[in-house]
């Protein structure tokens, strides 16, 4: 008998593990307390970070003291604040305790998702927890795994519309070339279904034309098909938004449905953001309509407390997805899934490999309970009604859009050149991070609030920011 | 001024997080000290743990007792073990703990990195370790970020692979439909490229025969192109492996490349697992030729002591990854950006948000140095060969191919179902995972030596296991 190879470096003892393990977490504790104290947005510039570094790996093993010194003194200056609760740009990823806690556990147990066979509590835990949503949400009850559809959790709302923009384009593939088939959005529409479309080959995107509240117009889109048809090009989808990117607009989703109906388009609704919303009663008749679409993703890990990432998609039948995606080679067949009787979320997305995400979602979902998170997205909506009203009594501002969720978009009415300095000094405040954007020609500042931690002080404040400086700007 | 909306519940204290943090790391040792002693793969039956949840989320919160109870009664049950030093089973998906010592940080930081300047040291972290990997691996210095070329961290293998064959077809869209397109790869080539096809809306994906040892033929290679062009076909992709996931075969890259070249196809090779072997030397005669491909993909999540999720994908010219991929709605215009000395990585796969996931690869690499990760290769390396040697000395098996890694694949001499029979008797006994795979017609028992704290004590009590049950099984 040969003797043993090398070992491998026993590098940290459980003791050490454990010690560090907890100073990691004081870390952390720490972290979400003060992150208000940190410039919201890192003041570094570009390079500055990677000249910190030293070009070439060690060869030996440094001490974890190291590493954790170089988290203060190399990673935090590089830091862009989404914890902050001064944290009012692009749209939140807020998180929470029990979301973190969660993260330590999937990454201990380091299981690999893709078969049912290789953790089922992997898969039941999500399968149950997507299904409460249904129910948490008033979602359709055919979405449910237990029926004809069912849920799954990917890493962005980019990938679940790629994803059922090419079962669109599956579907539709005896019908004609992909570079002819057309997929609808509003002229609002996330970036997503512009590039899901790229990535998918499909050769047409139409932006239809929105209201005056940024919301489609059913009639544009029927117009679009009919003259796309007429050119002999081949429509296979359309994407609504509920609560667009650029000022949370809500697209009509039953007209939609009516027409998607007409002309067998797939119908997938984009709820990234406000999908939160709708564990309240009061948000519900912005989907209605729901149960006539195809499909429909959610970000718990924007507005529900859930660390990046956690994007939900829910499909009414799960059957063309699983056609589309399904690929069964020979090192993966086991006796779960010849029987049929389990879910292989492997065969749902692109990637084979998952984590184990759904202990965080459930884990939040239990520590706030249904009535904790209607909770929080009600102060957030609350905090951003009171700054709208703030905003529109005072005439040096105008609201630019609704604010049926938590953003409040708002012009300085200097113009363009008054409203972009605003908001690039409150960013170069280090106090707030807004986002400034720009819709038709004009500039506009969107706030939203959704960090967990934010409270009326954290707004308050941004008001008096927005106060202070407004009468700064060159005009 | 109206009053304050309600506020959101505050769950849990900063000191209660901090005790149940200290409690969650505890757990975490204390698992992976003890994971030999839980059976490898779960036994539960389906719905077995779905009927441990109740069907309804609870309105109000529970305390975090709860949660930490379930873990232990609910979850664990439902686990298979990837961490047990005992995994054999398909590929590993090991960790360390500096690697989650980094996702504690990461989910506490809980940044966005899809642009630099939502947090960039979550950006220039990554392209320097991605950087500093090339070296480490004697990879070509033009895949270096401050070269032509760069690195992107992506979720799995599947979704990089797919992402260089969108960008092979889009290089191609002016010369033909999607659909008559053909990527080429071996028999033994992962599902994830027929996957990434099927999603990419590539027509045809012909797996080219292999020689004795399971690698692709240069000349069925070109034999199949000119096929191809002669039935007016358009060949735009071929796929290597470096180390299949049947029997960790080494495919040919100097000679495909030069066909590559030859016909102007994209070359990306997969090296989700092996590519780890390559911070040592002796293993890089494998990956001879290299220089000349466009794209590689290797996992650290796999054989690298990083948690899932860290896939890698380098190309040799990141241009025409970015030119495919990349969309600059406004809402996510900034200086940073617009200034062109940045690296946005939302531009160089299909998600927009990303994870801060350079920070596991960064502490791993720091933590164990060039000489640790060296070392943790050949100990399992070593201790695949030892294994290998005990099976081809014993006149009950035979080897099946093979073993340049840490694979060993063997028979029953008894026949496919003697070695059906005896991989069943492993898996069932608790003791241990290994994967039962066929490939023309012969069954045979995938090993892995891979799971960062299997000993020679593990690979002895799999010998000492394979030994007793072999004569037990029907022949």
């Amino acid at each position: 008998m040969p003797s043993d190879p090398p070992k491998p470096p026993d590098h940290m003892t459980p003791e050490e593990f454990r010690r560090n393990g907890h100073a990691m977490i004081d870390w952390v504790v720490n972290y979400l307390e003060t992150a208000d104290e940190f410039p919201v947005f890192s003041q570094v510039e570009p390079g500055e970070i990677s000249a910190l570094l030293p070009d070439n790996a060690p060869d030996d093993g440094e001490p974890f003291e190291s590493l954790f010194a170089d988290l203060n003194d190399v990673v935090m200056p590089g830091i862009t604040h989404w914890q902050s609760p001064n944290w009012f740009a692009y749209f939140p990823a807020n998180t929470s305790p029990p979301s973190i806690l969660a993260e330590i556990a999937s990454a201990g147990l380091g299981v690999q998702g893709m078969l049912w066979s290789t953790s089922p509590a992997a898969t039941e835990i999500e399968s149950k927890v997507l299904d409460w949503l249904v129910d948490m949400m008033a979602l359709p009850q055919s979405w449910k795994s237990t029926r004809s559809g069912g849920g799954v959790i990917q890493m962005s709302a980019s990938d679940s519309t790629h994803a059922v923009l090419v079962v669109a384009r599956h579907k539709n593939k005896d019908r004609g070339h992909a570079e002819n088939m057309v997929v609808y959005a509003s002229t609002q529409a996330h970036s997503s279904i512009v590039k899901g479309c790229v990535v998918a080959g499909i050769g047409h995107v139409r932006e239809i034309d929105v209201d005056t509240e940024w919301a489609m117009r059913p009639d544009a889109l029927r117009n679009a098909i009919a003259a796309d048809l007429d050119a002999g090009l081949l429509p296979v989808a359309v994407v609504s938004a509920i609560g667009t990117t650029g000022t949370t607009a809500v697209d009509p989703v039953a007209q939609i449905s009516d027409i998607a109906e007409e002309f067998g388009l797939w119908h997938h609704v984009d709820a990234a953001y406000a999908g939160a919303a709708m564990v309240c009663e009061e948000f519900r008749h912005h989907i209605n309509g729901i149960d006539r679409v195809d499909s429909y993703t959610f970000n718990p890990h924007k507005w529900m407390m859930v660390n990046f990432d956690c994007n939900i998609l829910w499909v009414a039948d799960r059957a063309p997805l699983i056609e589309t995606l399904s690929i069964l080679p020979p090192y993966l067949r086991n006796k779960a899934t010849e029987s049929g009787a389990v879910i292989d979320y492997r065969d749902w997305h692109v990637p084979l490999g998952r984590r184990f995400r759904a202990l965080k979602l459930w884990w939040v979902i239990r520590s706030y309970g249904v009535s904790g998170i209607q909770a929080m997205v009600r102060s957030h909506v609350g905090l951003a009604e009171l700054l709208a009203d703030r905003i529109e009594e005072d005439d040096r501002f105008d609201l630019f859009a609704p604010h049926p969720f938590g953003l409040v978009c708002f012009t300085h009415r200097g113009g363009n050149d008054a409203t972009s300095a605003l908001a690039e000094a409150l960013n170069n405040s280090g106090k707030v991070a807004v986002t400034p954007s720009i819709l038709d020609g004009t500039t506009f500042i969107r706030v939203v609030v959704g960090q967990t931690r934010t409270t009326s002080h954290h707004v308050d404040a941004l008001w008096n920011l927005i106060d202070d400086l407004a009468p700064t700007v060159p005009r």
